[in-house]
């Protein structure tokens, strides 16, 4: 099983591709661009938006649901996003289909035309927007805390995956204050809740940052975000939130009067995360031999694979077996006990391999005789031999080790990719041969910044929040420069 | 505010509306027949959804994601589901927008055109089978078990909040069996599931039965379904649940090897209930003050109402509403105290009733002097004086008495609405001075079927399942019929 995916130093990409696919997490599908997810990457997603959703309800806001199409005219209304933002749209254009006269099937009925074209949501401020104008008019009507579940589409002409799909599911925050210090709080405030997500839950540590103007999402004042590193030195945007001010507000006319019965503008933001986590899951975490998924968001925790020596005592691993499974499910652990008879053990030890099952119970006659089984852990391949007795304890702590040595792991890395760089000659060598962040001086104009993206492909992944001022020169123009930036190649 | 809902005598449908928009549930759009699901009716879907999701998983099935759109072609792969599913659907066509050139906004680039229109999802079988032939070979692969959780849109003409709008939510199970009576066991299973939650979790008594040929999903072999009764006599199709045989398999070329490496198709169901559940549930127990909620899915089960005299002991009254709403909360109990200082107690007691809490409890001095609260529940408007003692036991006995008494009526309403008519005049007219399921007997064809609804706009909702065989004449025709259906006029 092992043998069919492509090693990560053979070809990084088609590594990705072989873990979402052999690993069941996803699958092409018919339509350009749009994936199917599985039912084990599905169970993936469903664990993470479960635990954000959590945190969301935790922090005060509720859930709701918009229309999936956009009048197109909408789009039109706030100008900077309309001028920045991605026109790759899917546009409905029609709203009837009738049987060919000629026999043909189905044909798209000419006298069905819209009068006005609709626009599958890419992202939901304006749809949203022309709504909240409805719903507030006090300071009482406020905040207003609202996210919502969806699928949306951008038409990519070059798709991957999870990463970049034509349609993706997310969720997406969108909340009005009274003023403006409310509104950059509560982007700040669901920075932290991604990043605390992603780094407990998904084992990944993230930097977290401002975006240049240049990276900004089209409609924001600023787009805070969160950078984590993949395995092969490139960055990966892992989520955004941002102050938008009062220019969605201004677009489609939202004012309320405050406690002095003065009108004004509300305040605004906006914050999402996608299916794109998923991507990059596999992609921090996992290695040649298939996924290496960390326990806390894992479909599967736990794995108990019996040893049958033919048909010799099976009913004893078969019971064996259950009881075990059945106190560690007890303890709330995920777990299964796999007693398919058409496959054999080592088909199945590569199969969990692959599926990134993070702890793996062999169960064997001798291992009955003993009152001990063999535990494997899943992201570093160690063995040993535990006792029976308390195994549910020993699996949990087993847990609880490799979410943490996961996390560990990748922060080291991404430690070692974090480089000081003052000299460009050097900064464009190490983006080639070691990758990772560069942590040097710019000029602070998009001009620079583009310049740099021209020539080395590495863009300004975010200026981080904690960042120190300090003096320096920018890499590319030597002009004056008051703070680092990170730069990065990224996906 | 009561005063704004119009009666149901008045205008039982203007009635609804008025519900659904001044409850809070849901509201316009600006896309027509798009409706905005406002956070307190997203409530109440995501309590019905997680308790389906929690019923689909405990028999054995897994969600998974599909993509939303569906090459136009393979609408017309299943000959009776393109003949008989409605062609009212979304069409895109292109996939880019540009700055319009004459400064007018976006316009759809005409240079970015699809070679294939793609189809919003009206129903997902043939994206599904399509995707199911790549992964089933073998009886191995066997049984399938995939469940979704979807937006889809259907471009109905004449829309009604939750009842029949252009984009609703729902789920899809779609399953692939080796046997034809695996899978018709699946579907009654599938049914089995879909009245229960109705029943014990929505308080809606439903009617199993099996749809007659018209009334059948387009592509399915059988369609069994639960009716449910509003109060104004018109039945409602809660969920449906299809037998689809091999059509799908054929259609897409769906076949699995058995045991004895022989080829044969694959059998299907699909089966899905909607946002329309939402629509049905405010029909069937509401009252011209507002909803009436059933205490298990109520996204609040309780509010405390501190009754306040000026500024005198307010912060007693608040600190025991808040201990009393601790205590319930800790019981598990969805409470909320509102001490919102800017509308008055009886304010609040008409929010809340048009809101359909179903347990009130206010609190003043005097009932803190005695240690006592009244109690008033929702469905009845009875209140009562009750001890602070054990207040959460109480308020949990209450709401059981709550969801038993709200069955119970419905119930009882249902039983009153089932009428036995062998006559064709009495049947016209009583439908029109009493309403609700008429049971008669048919002739067992299409075209009397087709005449009665010319006729009188009453369909056969459906042919019970535990349906007597008894010798009889036909309402309309006098042929010969052997057994009763349940005619109403419908939803």
């Amino acid at each position: 099983m092992s043998k069919e995916i492509t090693s990560r130093e053979q070809d990084y990409a088609q590594w990705y591709n072989d873990l979402v696919i052999k690993g069941s997490l996803a699958d092409y599908s018919a339509v350009r661009g749009c994936m199917v997810i599985k039912p084990y990457g599905f169970a993936l997603w469903e664990n993470m938006r479960d635990q954000l959703d959590k945190r969301f309800k935790e922090t005060g806001h509720v859930n709701a649901y918009f229309p999936l199409f956009i009048p197109k005219s909408f789009l039109s209304k706030e100008a900077a996003h309309v001028e920045g933002f991605a026109k790759e749209c899917a546009v409905v254009t029609h709203y009837r289909l009738k049987n060919d006269p000629n026999g043909g099937g189905v044909i798209v009925d000419p006298e069905a035309k819209l009068e006005e074209e609709l626009i599958v949501r890419p992202t939901s401020e304006t749809i949203i927007w022309n709504t909240y104008k409805t719903w507030i008019q006090s300071y009482r009507d406020l905040p207003l805390l609202i996210n919502q579940w969806a699928n949306v589409v951008r038409w990519e002409m070059r798709t991957r995956l999870f990463l970049r799909t034509a349609e993706f599911l997310w969720q997406e925050g969108h909340t009005a204050h009274a003023t403006s210090g409310e509104a950059v709080a509560e982007a700040r405030q669901m920075l932290d809740v991604y990043a605390e997500f992603v780094e407990e839950w998904m084992a990944l540590p993230v930097i977290k940052g401002i975006k240049s103007e240049s990276e900004r999402f089209a409609g924001a004042v600023d787009t805070y975000c969160i950078e984590a590193l993949m395995q092969d030195g490139k960055a990966l945007q892992a989520g955004t939130s941002h102050f938008l001010g009062q220019n969605f507000a201004k677009a489609f006319d939202v004012k309320f009067s405050d406690k002095d019965n003065k009108l004004d503008y509300v305040w605004a933001t906006s914050w999402g995360v996608s299916t794109r986590l998923v991507g990059a899951l596999v992609m921090a975490h996992s290695d040649d031999e298939g996924l290496i998924l960390p326990p806390k968001i894992a479909p599967l925790q736990a794995v108990i694979v019996p040893i049958y020596k033919g048909e010799e005592k099976k009913d004893l691993l078969n019971a064996k077996g259950k009881e075990l499974a059945g106190q560690l499910k007890a303890a709330g652990i995920r777990v299964k006990f796999d007693d398919n008879d058409n496959s054999r053990p080592g088909w199945k030890f590569a199969e969990y391999e692959m599926k990134g099952v993070p702890v793996r119970i062999a169960l064997g006659l001798r291992d009955i005789e003993n009152n001990s089984v063999e535990m494997a852990r899943r992201d570093t391949k160690e063995k040993s031999s535990v006792s029976m007795d308390g195994l549910s304890g020993t699996v949990s702590a087993m847990l609880d080790t490799i979410q943490r040595a996961m996390y560990d792991k990748a922060l080291a890395y991404r430690q070692q990719h974090i480089t000081r760089v003052d000299d460009w000659a050097e900064f464009e060598r190490l983006l080639d041969e070691k990758g990772g962040f560069f942590s040097a001086h710019w000029d602070g104009t998009a001009a620079t910044e583009d310049a740099i993206k021209e020539k080395t492909k590495a863009t300004i992944r975010c200026i981080p929040l904690d960042n120190p001022a300090e003096e320096g020169k920018c890499i590319l123009t030597g002009k004056p420069s008051s703070q680092r930036v990170l730069f990065a190649r990224a996906y």
